[in-house]
């Protein structure tokens, strides 16, 4: 059963009310368009700087998700509600939020690896300054397949798309917010390996490029096939892209090419450990 | 300690003196232009063929590996000599053996995933109809850094790239052959994903493209950065091409994208079982 996503590569600005009208504004025009799966960017309703992170935060439930679970039910759609500050217990998370057609927050993924990056002269980053880290795996079903949840930095863990695939997903979600240092060399390598390594669809949502923001977004939102090619990808403008998912394209190309069941588990064993607990 | 590499992208033929006077000749032309680590192509001295590897299997030691030891001597360069079909005990293996500047058989590499494809209309290949898989990781050491080895399809399993950067590896050569429908799709991101992923160089070195060939190579060996960047490559024509290897860079990358201590071992776990066993 295919089915048609929307990437919202939105501009986020520094007043939250205008962003989450302007996201509502987008999913419903993405929604009109027939996008059945929503998706909205890393931190689309907060600047992404360590200082604003407690700043936004809010509680989930709250005014942020409150709307997005309506805006959800209203056009009858899944939303991947991108990522937004969550405080909850005096600590502050990275967090997306799942939201189901009938309006139904179905789960929620705190981003599980915070940014460390430091080159000199170029970029430094911390999330550890504000942001504590998840330490959940996040997955959730639809009609259509398994979708596996990841904020941004996880990408770099192959492990989690790993986990992901055996976990049953056909489908990896990222919204995320590479900056101009990391975006050019790394995202699109490391988007087509994930697809390819587990033979899923994968996709990654980014912020529109704002160049006078303290942190400089790539944008360039992708999503990548189970054989490893760009489906759709844009630069970095405002833009909502649209791509068809076909579950079924997953299991011809584990059919193809078995490399899931050619692992060598008598070498070597990547553990969920969360799950052996 | 920088160091000069050369990959020999070698056409290959179906006459196996040939294939060995050929790429003596060119590793005696790589050493001249400087190198101290040249590397060949998988299966130089055999059709990359199901049916050719019982035929051209040779014991290790044996003709090509003395005629490699010797050259290795001559020029005072490792040579990482691409592989070929080895039988020892009725099996075949499709093996990779290393070379030190005193013409010492270093370690051998037998490769660990056999190549399993069949995509109708393109391509079907099995190496498992005459190859028996390896068991072993193979690293080893020189002046300027730790060496890992796989061979082609190993290059697949993010496990084995993984568990070198754990071993210590700071450079991984794949010996390969990616063909015509998997090299466009697959090489490059894989290439790239494996050198940022674990923060080490990489290089594949294939042979040249013979459109006659039962199996047409993709050609495009190609060195990557720690950082992921393409610092050579070329396209599939017969070539030598050439790049410097700086282990410090590898340490740069460590500090400044600490993704290696960011493992969350709390969550997940890849356990090398060989060693723990």
């Amino acid at each position: 059963m295919t089915f048609k996503v929307a990437l919202i590569q939105m501009a986020v600005t520094a007043v939250k009310s205008d962003n989450l009208a302007h996201a509502v504004k987008l999913i419903n025009k993405a929604a009109t368009n027939g996008a059945q799966l929503i998706i909205l960017p890393e931190c689309f309703n907060s600047p992404y700087d360590t200082s604003c992170f407690p700043k936004y935060a809010e509680c989930i439930p709250g005014q942020t998700t409150d709307l997005l679970a309506q805006t959800a039910k209203d056009n009858n759609v899944y939303i991947i509600g991108g990522s937004i500050p969550e405080i909850d217990n005096g600590k502050v998370y990275n967090t997306c939020p799942v939201f189901s057609p009938s309006g139904e927050l179905l789960t929620k993924h705190r981003k599980i690896h915070l940014v460390d990056i430091d080159v000199p002269g170029k970029i430094r980053f911390r999330e550890a300054d504000t942001l504590s880290p998840g330490c959940d795996f996040t997955t959730f079903d639809t009609p259509y397949c398994k979708i596996g949840i990841g904020v941004c930095y996880d990408l770099r863990f192959p492990e989690l798309a790993h986990i992901y695939g055996e976990m049953g997903c056909k489908f990896l979600v990222y919204p995320g917010a590479f900056n101009m240092t990391t975006g050019p060399s790394h995202m699109e390598p490391l988007l087509r390996a994930r697809a390819v390594d587990n033979e899923v669809y994968v996709a990654l949502v980014s912020g529109s490029r704002d160049e006078t923001a303290s942190y400089v977004a790539w944008g360039h939102s992708t999503v990548v096939s189970p054989w490893g090619d760009v489906l759709a990808t844009t630069e970095h403008l405002e833009t909502i892209i649209y791509c068809d998912i076909d579950p079924d394209f997953v299991d011809k190309v584990r059919t193809q090419l078995p490399i899931l069941s050619q692992k060598r588990t008598d070498m070597y064993s990547l553990t969920n450990v969360v799950t052996r607990t």
